[in-house]
This record gives C-alpha cells, structure tokens and sequence, in this order.
C-alpha cells in the first residue's frame, strides 16, 4: 500500500491494453481531481484508481472459477452480466498477486462498475471517476460532469440512473447493487429536499 | 373463501370509493378474461381481484401500525412510498375482517402493486389486470394490453419496465420487489430468446 504511480503503472500495465491503461490512469486523475473537492485520502484513490480494473481482461471462465471459490464475493453475480465480475474479482486476484490492500481501497474496486447499497467517499470518487473519466463520450455525460463539480451524491445518483435506464433500453437485467445504490442515493435526496 | 360475487361486493363496497369499487370489478374481470388464456382457477381469481385494493383507503398511520405489528410483513415497505402498503396490509386486515384466506390469493393481493421476485401465475394475472384494466389510461397501456393477449410473462414485464422508468423519471424510489421482477422475467427472456 505504499507503492506509488511508478511502481502501480509497472504492476498494472502487462495487464491492459494500451487503451485501457491510458483510461486507467485518466480514472486516477479525475479521482484526484474529485477529492480535492470532496475529500478522500490520495494514496487510498492511487491505488484503488490505478488497480480498478485489474482483471478486466481475464477470461470469464476463470472468473467464474474466483467467484465460486471465494466466500465473501457475492456468488448471485453469476446470475448477472460477466462485465461486472471485474471489479469483486480483481480484489481477491489483487490479494495475491499484489498483497494486502486498504478496506477501502478493495471496496471502491469491487464496486467500481455497479455501485453498491452503501456506498462510502472511496467507492463514489472511483465509481465518479470511472463514469466521467475524460475519454468517456456517451448521452448525459456532461451533466454527469457538471454535476460531479459540485455534488458528489447528485452526480452518482444521475450516473446509476442514467445505467439503470440504459441497461433497461437493452432489455437486460440490472445488477441489484446497483438498484439498492440508486434508491439510498434517491431516498437521500428526498430527505434533503423535504 | 367459497364466497360468490354477491357476497364479495357486499363485503368490499363499504371500503370504498364508487369510482375505486369500478375499478375492482374491471380488475377482477380482466383478470377472469386473463386466466381464459393463461389459465388459473376462477375462485381464487374472483376472490384476489374483488379484494386486491381492500386497504387503499386505510389511514397511513393505521397501516404503519399492521407492517410494524406482523411478523411476516416486509419492514422495509416502511422505508418506500406509503402507496405501496395497502397491498400486504390488506391481506393481514382481511385475515381478520373477511377469514382465511388462500395462499395464492394472499400473494396475489400481497404483490398486486409491486410485483414480487418470484410471481405466481396470480400474482401476474392480478398485478397485470390492475395494469391494464380498460378503466386505465396512460403511456405505454395498450401495449400492455397487446401483450397481454399472447404473453403473460412479456406483458408483465412490459409494465414493470414501464413502471420502474416511471418511478425513475418521478426521482422516486423502486421498492426491490419490483426490480427483482423486473430482473428474474428479463432473465427468463433472455433465456427463452438465447
């Protein structure tokens, strides 16, 4: 946990493509950048940043193989797209090919792509991070950005809105994290309006 | 539970409003015309659909007082919309003020308002005919009723879908018992189609 950018860019890079590297480190940036407006310890964001998607490209079969092997991994996300076994699996990969990480580093990576019931300042900031990142170019991500300048729990609830509505046009299912994320997020903002 | 139609109407029109004991008939008519298709037993169709809003009208306080006084109510209906608790509030009101009532009826009226993650055949024919019965009037209820015509499960899911993005346009919460219905009937979709 007290490696820093060279180090983490060494370890990560054989793991990406070019491409996903260059998002990796655009996702490190913007966390930063979020928690200079909204707090958060920056070497917990540089490393939870740097290793995010970590297992991004291993096959899903050997994915499976983790999460079935692992016993604080959720087993219901089998019931759910392989594209969000990154994250839970990348936290018990990174525990041995890695070493020891931070709570709240292995949080914020394990639910980077779907959100999760409660999430905490690290989860938002790489969850933000990861929506917005300067390469992303997708409907509603500006308000996204405007938002995440000025609200951290505004700009996650339109970003788990605007997934939930997307995966819905797609007929596909929605991960229940995400929909538990959405409505404590909602019920959140009802409270402070009302 | 081997009451006619009679005896049901005597029993739920003093609960209430003229306009409200309309709309129960229609349901439990559409319902009936539902079964013809999808089949289901007409007794427990006739008694679900004439007793399905029997708690609609109860003081929010007083149905606050049913959730938090029995043991096999969901308590966090308490942290959702009061609009959603007639439903399971009714059966346990009606186990007292009507008698025993039928688990598959139980169900039904249980889940009439927000699906439930494993819906019986039912509770789809009650929740569905609530939906789409010809008294309704909003975007989306003939396809709905195209639907369900040829499709239970699509019909349901149709409105689950379309009540979820409703919600979510209103920045209102979605109880889980509605997108883990949502979910499981994608589920099924996609393993039908694939």
């Amino acid at each position: 946990m007290d490696a820093n950018r060279k180090e983490l860019k060494q370890f990560i890079r054989p793991h990406l493509t070019e491409e996903r590297f260059q998002h990796t480190v655009r996702v490190t940036d913007t966390a930063h950048h979020l928690a200079d407006i909204f707090g958060g310890d920056a070497h917990k964001i540089e490393v939870a940043g740097m290793l995010h998607d970590y297992a991004k490209y291993r096959p899903y079969e050997e994915m499976r193989r983790w999460i079935e092997g692992s016993v604080d991994v959720p087993k219901d996300l089998l019931n759910y797209s392989p594209v969000l076994w990154h994250g839970p699996v990348g936290v018990k990969m990174l525990e041995k090919e890695w070493g020891a990480l931070d709570k709240d580093v292995q949080s914020a990576i394990a639910s980077h792509t779907t959100g999760n019931a409660i999430m905490s300042i690290y989860d938002k900031l790489i969850f933000l991070a990861d929506y917005i990142e300067p390469g992303r170019d997708f409907p509603g991500v500006q308000e996204a950005r405007r938002l995440a300048e000025v609200d951290l729990d505004k700009a996650c609830l339109f970003a788990l809105d605007n997934t939930i509505r997307y995966l819905m046009s797609k007929q596909q299912t929605v991960y229940p994290g995400t929909f538990h994320a959405y409505n404590l997020l909602q019920k959140k903002q009802e409270e402070e309006n009302g």
